[in-house]
């Protein structure tokens, strides 16, 4: 994933400064959207509030070490987020490495130098930084011109078009403004340090990894691994032979990596500490061709390739198959990876009207980089980049293998050996050594490493003129080179295998992003007891939802407490995490509280002999028997049948009037 | 788990440094065990490096970043690996956190140094370090004296008697040595540096923790997290919270968890980067009872309590009610949840008879601990600290209450006012501030500040003699009190509820110690083909296999591979994680693969209609439906059925001799 080496280190896997639409529409000259999204923004910032206000109260996620004032960008999982964490995970396991039958590893976070060095890491992992030249406080300098850009075009009436024009074009371009651009356009319009006025410094690259020291000798530098690829390239060699040395095939791995962001924003979405989902496809680049491409070629979707950005259209919906065939997306392996990402974001609980795939601008894109394209995720900051897919071409296998010197290459046996045509340099020894004596062997040298077309051309002049000038870079000079000292020719030659680097497709998945997006998808909030009275609702599917079912007796007598732990107990065999909810709160209240977790269904106990199960979004309930309701629960919350499905088998039961609209926060 | 901060650093979750039947034969005056333990070690040797080998060769771990050469202590777990990994964290999270409705979380390894100066791990969190006084290089004191007495034990036949004793001496009571001691042993006996043989600078502590620097001032220090217990001690307020105010509730957290060792050794033993599980069950110190005790009391399993280490006995089978009952486990909740760790590791496939619980001794807990038992595991490199069961009494909680000024406390509501009798002191303004004038207010908070024995005592004396010398160390002197200054009274009053810091009890899993032990425990080789070829098996337990089944067509015919396919796509849906092997080698060859990273079924496409199915340990084989064999899989592999138990219901299948005569090392 070394497209954020480009300019902005973060950027691969890293919120869009700005959402692409007015980007493109900045591209192309449009002047007057920001103000139309500034309107929009008072909603989205109110829903936010609200949804954050939720998830922090109920412990979803909250600031880590909050006692001690807390820490920027890092935060805790609470129990709930904990849980959905571990169903996002669990369900990404079974969807590609055990679907995909991908080789999963599991490599340490603490990486040593060497290693991102030859990644690119060490060098350009950085992003552009100012500080207040008086208090030292850090800022991210394109964050501070952005902010300006966007406060006078919201806020400034005074702005001529051709201010407005050129403030927007910044916007536009702003990824790709080199140090001195950022640093001139931050003297000329006079930008101070945002909490003290000072004057702040020019702007220079601070690597975004965090360092440490392996060992205790304090000699051998150490980064916690700002990704996870890293892991798989390094053990390419030993994947590749117990993939039976076969390709295509898959090594994937979860865990934490870390970006000492200058300054953390949006929460969950820019922290300095995060879960990476990779998986990297090595696959022949002569055929990226998917045997199972088929099985997500009708999938239809929201793509949003680099014409439509650079010509100010939106983005569409497109057949899966339709934007391979048409060479929309680069090869069938891409195309597989997108339909699978779509497919894994939906079952989640992404809204699919709300979900995108972004091609890559050639700006954002490594000289090397093949093909890439963003699952973007729109959320009340803007369309979010969750994913990245990302044809990386040979780059990484090649820069571990000139770096450490072990050679990461496939073969591919012929089943029959194939004759091909090979250029064949034989220096002669002895003419050389004659006419160049001391220098010979550089000149040997230089004749045996000239490249096709350059031996060619030798083998044309020497065959008309005789001889030819030729330069020999090692001893600085032009050398004679006479017929009787070299014969070139094209020789037919048998093979029995090809030898080359493996091209890499890497699905990165920002697993955090892709979790407070889905909070943001699923929160709803519906009207209580009173009309003023708004209750919180996540519609997870119960799938991720983080207790599948709760259980409340009706009232606090034993033989319903009884009643409720013998279903508790059915419930832990089936393999469903539910809670007991014996407050003597009233049921209402019990639901709402239930609500506002997630939690799709809640059993009632209100007799010995059966229950009323009833559903979160509907509020539906139905009668089940006390014997049969944990596995009536299990259908539904593993996915077998529906609650529709369910309606049908058994009969309805009236809620209380009250027991419903008593609902209110506790 | 501030254990380690005693004296060693990385005791707590470490291997000890010698199996501590020699540590208490030692201390007994025992001064012969050594030369037999070093005949011993020649098989273990012999086991460790078959076992060793086809971990590697495998992939189930290597070490990383290998094609540059490695770095000590740090592992990649590889396909397999990864697998039993991942089973292993899915069957504690079900056995833990679902079965005991835990509350689960996910904190940041990157930590602030003010949480880890509050918990003891900046100040104390070191081992004794020597280093080589002319190249640098690094030793572990204690490891370089306990090498050399083993060296001189086992080898040196001239020893007399009393050396002996000394040398048994110094390995029994090593941990306790202080840097001053290490360091004249180091020089007495003339240890120098192993590799050079240069002299060797006096021992100091060297802390273990990785540094890094949080943001881009570099201005604040931060540490990669040495456990994962501060994250929850620090949420707390507000986990207790969520768990409706009430104790007990446990939390839980399974996450990465590094130590800078000196010397790392022993493979996935003692590494600088390791996944760690840990629970922090909070209880009221006056009752920890646990409701379900009686579910675990009647196991029977070698127990080896503190008395039976101190006088020279072996572990001995205990019932664990009895334990409890005699007070020589703690407490119920200790013993609940020792109970509980004997049956996850059991489950997970470690050998009853290779695990005890051993109590710390005095020297090994801290001076807060109530009482610590360590599950151990024996293995090729004797028995190995896995988990650790400590009850911490208040110390965690109260650490961070002092040094963040937030009180992590709960309270219990009396269901009626409770009369306490309360001492109330009253010091008089008016006669303070006309007796001390400037003086007044120090000498009144002085007065406020008392213990109770000391106004009880203050109380009493200026009713026999009417005034009383009193030090006010405020001002650095005594003052004289006088009757009429203070009134001193114990008072009745009506209290609602009490306020008290918990206890936590705190079990800790080292995870790749664990798995470590279960692949010795679970590797064996049986005879091939030739009586001097050993085929290598892992009898890993369903639960834990890294895959539950193959599928082998017979031969490479198209009907065959077409049953393999619908084969593989009822496993997929019945959610079993399989691979199809279409290599053309004999079956018998397959087989051995197989049970090589220990596959528990294996199917063999033989016909359309039906298949065989292959047990990895007995090699029994029975025919099986082809719409069928995905649910007998899963029926096996999910636990509800054994082996025996299929056995029964379907036909057997007598193999071709020569299939499983044919195995070789692949």
């Amino acid at each position: 994933m070394l497209l954020r080496l480009l300019s902005s280190a973060s950027r691969a896997i890293a919120a869009k400064p700005h959402p692409p639409q007015t980007l493109a529409a900045a591209a192309a000259g449009a002047t007057s959207t920001t103000r139309k999204l500034a309107a929009m923004a008072g909603n989205r910032e109110a829903f936010r509030v609200a949804v954050g206000n939720t998830l922090e109260r109920r412990l979803f996620y909250v600031p880590s070490f909050k006692i001690y004032g807390g820490v920027a960008g890092l935060y805790d999982y609470g129990p709930p987020g904990c849980a959905v964490k571990a169903n996002v995970l669990a369900f990404w396991r079974q969807h590609f490495v055990l679907e995909e039958g991908m080789l999963e590893v599991d490599c340490p976070c603490v990486t040593p130098e060497v290693v991102l060095k030859a990644s690119g890491h060490v060098e350009k992992f950085t992003d552009l930084m100012v500080k207040d030249e008086k208090t030292g406080s850090c800022y991210r300098a394109d964050h501070l011109l952005k902010d300006f850009c966007k406060e006078k075009l919201e806020n400034d009436n005074t702005l001529s078009p051709q201010k407005e024009e050129e403030l927007n074009h910044i916007l536009a371009v702003l990824d790709d403004l080199s140090a001195e651009q950022l640093g001139a356009k931050i003297k000329e319009y006079g930008i101070a340090a945002p909490d003290t006025k000072n004057p702040l410094s020019d702007p220079y690259p601070f690597n975004l990894m965090f360092q440490t020291s392996i060992g205790p000798s304090g000699l051998s530098t150490g980064y916690m691994r700002p990704e996870t690829a890293q892991g798989i390239f390094v053990n390419f060699k030993d994947l590749y032979y117990y993939n039976g040395n076969k390709l295509p095939f898959a090594a994937a791995q979860i865990g934490q990596a870390f970006r000492n962001e200058i300054s953390p924003r949006q929460g969950l979405l820019r922290v300095r500490e995060f879960t990476l989902a990779e998986i990297e496809h090595f696959v022949d680049p002569e055929d990226k061709s998917h045997p199972k491409f088929s099985d997500v070629s009708d999938l239809e979707f929201l793509m949003f390739p680099r014409e439509d950005q650079l010509t100010g259209r939106s983005a569409t919906r497109v057949r899966l198959g339709e934007a391979v065939s048409e060479g929309t997306v680069n090869n069938e392996t891409l195309g597989f990876f997108i339909g699978r990402v779509y497919l894994f974001l939906t079952q989640l609980g992404i809204d699919k009207d709300r979900l995108r795939f972004r091609q890559h601008l050639p700006n954002e894109m490594a000289h090397y980089a093949a093909d890439c394209w963003d699952a973007e995720i729109e959320c009340s900051y803007g369309w979010i980049e969750c994913v990245g897919i990302a044809d990386r071409s040979a780059y990484d296998l090649r820069a571990h293998s000139d770096k450490s010197g072990v050679p990461l290459e496939a073969h591919e046996k012929f089943a029959e050996p194939r004759e091909v045509e090979k250029l064949v340099i034989t220096p002669s020894k002895k003419e050389l050594g004659l006419a160049f004596k001391g220098d010979q062997k550089m000149v040997l040298e230089a004749l045996e490493a000239m490249g096709e077309t350059e031996a060619l051309g030798m083998k044309a002049a020497l065959e008309s003129k005789g001889d030819v000038e030729f330069k020999v870079c090692t001893l600085g000079k032009d050398v004679t080179i006479k017929r009787n000292m070299v014969s070139i020719n094209m020789e037919k030659k048998k093979e029995h295998q090809r030898k080359f680097t493996p091209s890499v497709i890497e699905p990165s998945f920002g697993i955090g992003r892709i979790i407070y997006c889905l909070f943001e998808h699923c929160f709803y909030q519906r009207t209580g007891k009173t009309d003023d009275e708004q209750l919180n609702v996540f519609r997870f599917p119960p799938l991720v939802a983080p207790i599948k079912c709760t259980v409340f007796p009706l009232v606090k007598v034993e033989k319903f407490d009884v009643v409720a732990k013998k279903i508790s107990k059915a419930l832990t065999t089936a393999g469903i995490s539910h809670i007991i909810d014996i407050t003597g709160t009233s049921i209402g209240k019990r639901y709402a509280r239930t609500d506002e977790i997630g939690v799709p269904l809640a059993i009632t106990v209100d007799s010995t002999t059966s229950v009323t199960v009833r559903d979160r979004d509907s509020k539906d309930q139905i009668r089940v028997e006390v014997d049969e309701v944990a596995l009536v629960v299990k259908e539904v919350t593993d996915g077998q049948s529906t609650w529709a499905d369910i309606m049908w088998r058994y009969p309805a039961h009236t809620a209380l009037a009250t027991d419903e609209e008593e609902a209110s926060e506790t």
